[in-house]
């Protein structure tokens, strides 16, 4: 204790402006304080033996904690987003997660104002909980291969919902497998032809007793990594025996299907429903600052007190701290954990302002802010998973025991690497944006947002770096060049090997290795820009 | 299946001559087989409900498949080594591993002989249950560090064995918490002064009602890493208080304390020591490439029968096997686990050549071998803790299940990083070790064995890479002369720099990173280098 209280006196910086910093302003930091603190007081809350619990408990303690969360949210008339907020504190995942970001926002993006008149204030009361059901056995990232069928019947104006195959079984949804009682499932939709994936809002449990309506299939996936970590949350299966639901209980915001059964595509861009994905990776980045900073401040603050070797005079031995090799550990992660902050904040702009763009219909920067959202989900979440792993070994065998916190972070973070989107995908997709970007400069318009240093490629790629000595470096325009000029070096490289493809496909397929490279090269620099704008 | 079958078809090598390679021989292969077929086939050792037990559930379950170990290993008359085959193939870890893996070795070479005679047979009977307690609350990596005491009191010709401080309860001892009758127990021996670190045999159950001995205090650790991983093992701590044991359990092969309390040091050097070391470092090696090839044969397997995307003609889906970033996350990785079996075949070799050197009394080369085993344990483990996750990440959703094996192969091995030497100290040992083999090339004999390649230092460093087409790669040589000249140009260019400080002591010290970089640069030639004399 006194060690670390003598590290923290010798702090060079304004810790309150950096704790501000991090909070996102002054009023959002004693807000978060204050929601801490009940949730520190209360003992539903309680997760010291949470490693010693059966499944079966693990799941109750969810529900206490969802319900808990849901009862304080409604005395403190707490917003979404401060919902939102406690939810995280809790550090225990549960069914609500999913009903709030995953059921709700797609209501929202994807539901007519009519669908939403009717869903949303049961969906927001909780008078109904919603899962999220597109994975299923067969098919994970590609969801055009979807199985699950939903055809309609013009005689009963109904769409019959069906799992043709054992690959079609709904896999993975959160609280799909025994709180859920209504889900987004995405299947084909079949009327003259077969229309391809769309999403419908199906009933899966009686409202009455919560059993399973007599044409659904429903449970646990079962056991998931770590002693904790996600087995609070029933991730479920699920399969449709010819299960009928209304028309109408297809979201129909982008596409109508008429009484006569008739498709008619609506006025509406497709790009709306990007609108509920940036919100969604919005949330994903600040878990990765969230989780990073948890990890690294238990490895910093441990060694701190951990010491180990003494010096040569017989004093107390040193900190690990010290250590050149332990710092070189864990000091970038400590710069990464503020520097994916900054990104998560100025993710939060850059969504408000993607909304009154959309008011506008200027739909125009849209796949630049697209590419942009996939990039920072996958670079912070490989970085986090990986980062978080490191924290633990830095603690030696204390990291090994559930006691430190490290395993059970580990365990319920990982997942975020596959999730909505899988990074390896996301980084050949950004790649593949950046790619084409270069190769369509002439004939488009000029790059902008995070893309916007490629219009100065020629620049980037031929200019030398000005460092001269050591000092220079603590320049942040000199290091934002460097990035510059790798990321545009090897995209442009790159764009060159692809155009001796006959067919760029052929040339994407083949140089993807070098699509995640340029990918991350890319990200690398946008998480950069953040922090170096922040500095100025 | 019948991917699997087609791709099993297509094999371009003798998958035969290849599985005869990995086990060691024809001989080795089928006994292997056998071993494997009867745990397959006996219900004990079933583990299909291993991550929903309890930690309870989990460490009887231990008990039960060592006693039925114990059991098989008497009935087929198996030799230690054959028996630690069938503990590796029942895939779940019980306090018997440190028996004989740890506290049976060091009765072999910390032991005099009369002790071996008391103890050993007692000891390979299992009449008594060891452990190995080294590690305590406070120090672990720094093992001079240890403060447990064993004060001679000459009036009764006992030690007195005591804790006196926290920091100073052993933590961590596997089999230590609920199972092991005795203990090797490592404290200072305190005569007419501190003599430092030693090592005793401490009885601390009673053989009669397995209760732990008045003056003991001892315990289980609590929960560690994932549902099943080592919460089959009793990690244990351990207090003393003021706990008598007779003044001939100190194991006395080093050094000797006379009934009147004089400290008498043996004519054996200290370098035996190290035979018990290479003996445990074999087993982690070869535990390596085991664990790492189980990974990537889940991996690999799901990516052959993983389908996902289709190709533009609307055929069948692509294996996500056929994916070259998906053959750059695996391949690799499925070369290493050879690899570092190879490796593994090696060392054992090593070991019986260092033992009849031993027996000559020629210890020359031992501290070259004392590095070159320290650094393979860093390298195999560092590299098999990541590349399981690295796998497990490569089954997209599914590899989160711990339905897919792949959660509870990390959790159980990663504390191979830390345990038998912290791999970060174990890479700077051996960094250390290439400096100053490099700063004494003039003075000392030429150095041999692993690091006989710094004797052409001159060469490479300033030879070129004769590489002028793609194809000239595929010569193992070629390979090999690059690996030789980045250790050697990494570890020349350290020496100079080192040099430089007037203290060499300090140089290490702040430059330990590098000195990392140049012990992993030489550790993986050393894993090539047995490569390249096994493809020749
Ligand atoms: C904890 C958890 C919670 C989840 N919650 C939900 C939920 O609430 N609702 C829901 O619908 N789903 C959910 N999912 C499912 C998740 O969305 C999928 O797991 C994810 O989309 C990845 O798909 P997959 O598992 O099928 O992996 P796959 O797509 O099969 O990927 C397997 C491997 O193949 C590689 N690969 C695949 N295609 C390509 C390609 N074209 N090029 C190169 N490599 C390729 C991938 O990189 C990966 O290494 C959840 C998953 C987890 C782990
Ligand atoms: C599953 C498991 C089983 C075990 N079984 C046994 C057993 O049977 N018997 C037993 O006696 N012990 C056992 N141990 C303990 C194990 O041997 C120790 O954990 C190990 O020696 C590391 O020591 P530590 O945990 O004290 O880490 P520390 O030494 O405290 O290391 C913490 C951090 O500090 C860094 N560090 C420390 N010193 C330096 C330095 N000089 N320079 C740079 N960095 C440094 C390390 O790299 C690490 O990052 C077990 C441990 C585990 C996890």
């Amino acid at each position: 204790m006194e060690d670390l209280a003598r590290e923290r006196a010798q702090a060079t910086f304004d810790v309150n402006a950096m704790r501000i910093l991090w909070a996102g302003g002054e009023e959002a930091f004693h807000f978060h304080n204050k929601l801490a603190s009940l949730v520190a007081a209360d003992p539903v809350f309680l997760k010291e033996n949470k490693p010693r619990l059966t499944r079966k408990e693990l799941f109750l303690g969810g529900i206490s904690k969802a319900a808990r969360c849901r009862e304080l949210a409604i005395e403190l008339g707490l917003s979404e987003g401060d919902a939102r907020t406690l939810r995280t504190l809790r550090d225990d995942r549960a069914y609500d997660d999913l009903h709030w970001n995953m059921f709700v926002p797609v209501l929202r993006t994807q539901a007519t104002p009519e669908q939403q008149r009717k869903w949303l204030p049961l969906a927001t009361s909780m008078a109904i909980i919603g899962c999220y059901a597109q994975t299923e056995l067969g098919h994970g990232s590609n969801v055009q291969g979807l199985e699950t069928t939903a055809t309609f019947d013009p005689s009963t104006d109904e769409f019959i919902l069906n799992s043709p195959t054992l690959t079609s079984t709904k896999w993975w949804p959160g609280g799909l497998g025994k709180v859920a009682t209504h889900a987004i499932v995405h299947a084909r939709l079949i009327l003259e032809k077969d229309y391809g994936v769309h999403a419908f809002i199906v009933q899966i449990r009686s409202l009455e007793d919560h059993k399973p309506l007599t044409t659904i299939t429903v449970g646990d996936i079962g056991v998931k990594f770590g002693n904790g970590g996600n087995n609070s949350v029933d991730n479920g299966f699920l399969q449709f025996n010819h299960t009928r639901i209304p028309r109408t209980n297809l979201l129909m915001r982008m596409a109508i299907v008429t009484r006569e059964g008739k498709y008619v595509r609506q006025n509406v861009p497709k790009q709306i429903l990007y609108g509920g994905m940036i919100a969604a990776r919005e949330i994903i980045l600040m878990e990765a600052s969230l989780n990073l900073s948890r990890a690294v401040t238990i490895a910093v603050r441990y060694s701190a007190v951990r010491r180990q070797f003494g010096l040569d005079d017989g004093s107390r031995e040193i900190q690990v701290l010290d250590y050149i090799t332990q710092q070189q550990k864990l000091f970038p992660l400590l710069a990464t954990a503020y520097a994916f902050r900054i990104a998560g904040q100025w993710m939060e702009l850059l969504y408000s302002e993607v909304m009154s763009q959309f008011e506008s219909n200027d739909f125009s920067g849209l796949a630049e802010i697209h590419a942009c959202t996939s990039g920072l989900k996958a670079i912070t979440t490989s970085v986090t998973a990986d980062a978080i792993e490191q924290c633990r070994k830095a603690c030696g065998g204390h990291g090994y025991l559930c006691s430190s916190g490290l395993p059970e972070l580990f365990a319920a973070y990982i997942p975020a690497f596959t999730y909505e989107g899988d990074n390896t995908l996301l980084f050949i997709q950004v790649g593949k944006f950046i790619i084409k970007t270069i190769l369509n400069m002439r004939r488009s318009p000029i790059p902008q947002g995070t893309v916007e240093y490629l219009t100065d490629i020629d620049i980037h790629t031929t200019k030398c770096c000005e460092v001269s000595q050591d000092d220079d470096w603590s320049n942040s325009n000199v290091i934002l060049d460097a990035f510059k000029a790798r990321a545009a070096r090897l995209a442009l490289s790159l764009s060159k090997r692809i155009q001796n493809f006959r067919n760029q496909d052929d040339g994407f397929e083949e140089l993807s290795i070098d699509l995640v490279k340029v990918a991350e090269a890319h990200c690398q620099l946008i998480v950069l820009s953040n922090i170096a704008l922040v500095l100025h």
